[in-house]
């Protein structure tokens, strides 16, 4: 039975905007599903009442705007249903999440003091191999992984990172209230990387799939660079958003 | 010959430290090689005067400091030397690269009227199927390619940039000297993607490989979201910078 009636190009952009506005609207498994697919061709034409062509024309157009990807032999999946968290305001997640009824869940895989690499050493303006706090988590938003998460802080703070309870407590809160610190300005460099195997298996993503990795510098409001992480985003779970109130040209 | 002694943990620290610094300052080809590359292990344990199993060790803290990637049967690419571009400050990319001595083109692959698919409609605050302006450009820098943008703008800007040389001139230098407007607030939004086919050609990466893909939305002054910008960076040739001024928490 056909449920449109028209050109193939019709149907297919009626089709697109359809599965378009289910995609946006957190269907087929939305934000909630570990990777959210699109039914079958034959099923969607079969529901939609349009031939198949018409289906692929629609999925080439959705494809073109980026909110479905196709994986060979494994079927379609929706890349548009992502997690939007503000990069320049440093939203906290529950901030982000305000409206979705989903919960968030932080496992520690490791918590530790450890010694400054090189890299940590630079950027937290320590010696190389002085001691630090290490702490390494995967959040899991809905039941599915979000990010995984390394943080590096300075030796003052070990005392009362030690011992607290990392899967309920923000480190930043612990900061502030227990050391007693002020937090000020931070830095962040994003790039898009690909999954190295350990990443992969905790994030449950393929090796190779794309990852955001965001570097984030906290600095304290007398200058001390104090907390570094580097979080690895789900390349199909979320997106950076930044606001720039006036445009200043290079 | 050693040329180093010790343990082989120190060895490899130490031949960490020395390929570290040399990825920094742009060695190996940095930033102007299209992928830059480490030599064959063998020739840096002779090169460097250590063992191959310190040599090992010393790539593996490499890459866990994200400066190195080893690709199964091809090699160790370089991947810490990559372009910074400032993403709240809208820095341009000649901004960016003031102190590198890298050419800057860009090839003009599109450039017509167009009708708004859907995206770009609501985006753009016009009908679906609305005339609309379309450029696609690669961009590269010191001969390697760099991005691939396209570029949509409301009706209004059509007269002006139909005819222009796109190759050299700015498109928002165009909308402010010939078109009048004043430019305000942009919205950015950063994803991690995996390279479709078409992107990964023109940006001369494998299918597959990590994009940095930025949406950048910019208004006029008065308010009217005039143009549309879709980003796909080289994961492996740029990272986005922000600097918070100052932590706000969510």
């Amino acid at each position: 039975m056909r449920k449109y009636a028209g050109t193939r190009e019709d149907a297919a952009r009626w089709v697109r905007d359809v599965l378009r506005a289910q995609i946006l609207d957190g269907g087929f498994g939305g934000l909630s599903a570990p990777r959210p697919m699109l039914p079958p061709e034959n099923t969607l034409a079969s529901d939609l009442g349009v031939s198949r062509n018409a289906i692929r024309e629609a999925l080439d157009l959705l494809r073109a705007e980026g909110l479905i990807t196709r994986v060979q032999g494994a079927g379609t999946f929706v890349t548009g249903a992502k997690l939007r968290q503000r990069l320049d305001r440093l939203e906290g997640l529950a901030e982000s999440l305000a409206g979705h009824q989903l919960s968030v869940v932080n496992r520690v895989v490791s918590a530790r003091e450890d010694t400054a690499n090189p890299f940590v050493a630079a950027k937290l303006h320590v010696q190389e191999g002085s001691p630090i706090y290490f702490i390494e988590r995967v959040r899991s938003v809905g039941g599915v992984a979000l990010s995984l998460d390394t943080t590096s802080l300075r030796p003052e703070a070990i005392d009362v990172v030690r011992g607290a309870d990392l899967d309920t407590t923000d480190v930043f809160t612990l900061l502030e209230t227990e050391l007693g610190v002020r937090l000020g300005r931070a830095e962040n460099t994003v790039e898009a990387v690909a999954a190295d195997r350990g990443s992969a298996r905790m994030l449950e993503v393929r090796p190779g799939s794309p990852l955001l990795l965001v570097h984030r510098l906290t600095f304290l409001d007398d200058d001390t660079p104090f907390d570094l992480e580097s979080v690895r985003y789900r390349g199909d779970r979320l997106s950076l958003v930044t606001v720039n109130p006036r445009l200043t040209r290079g």
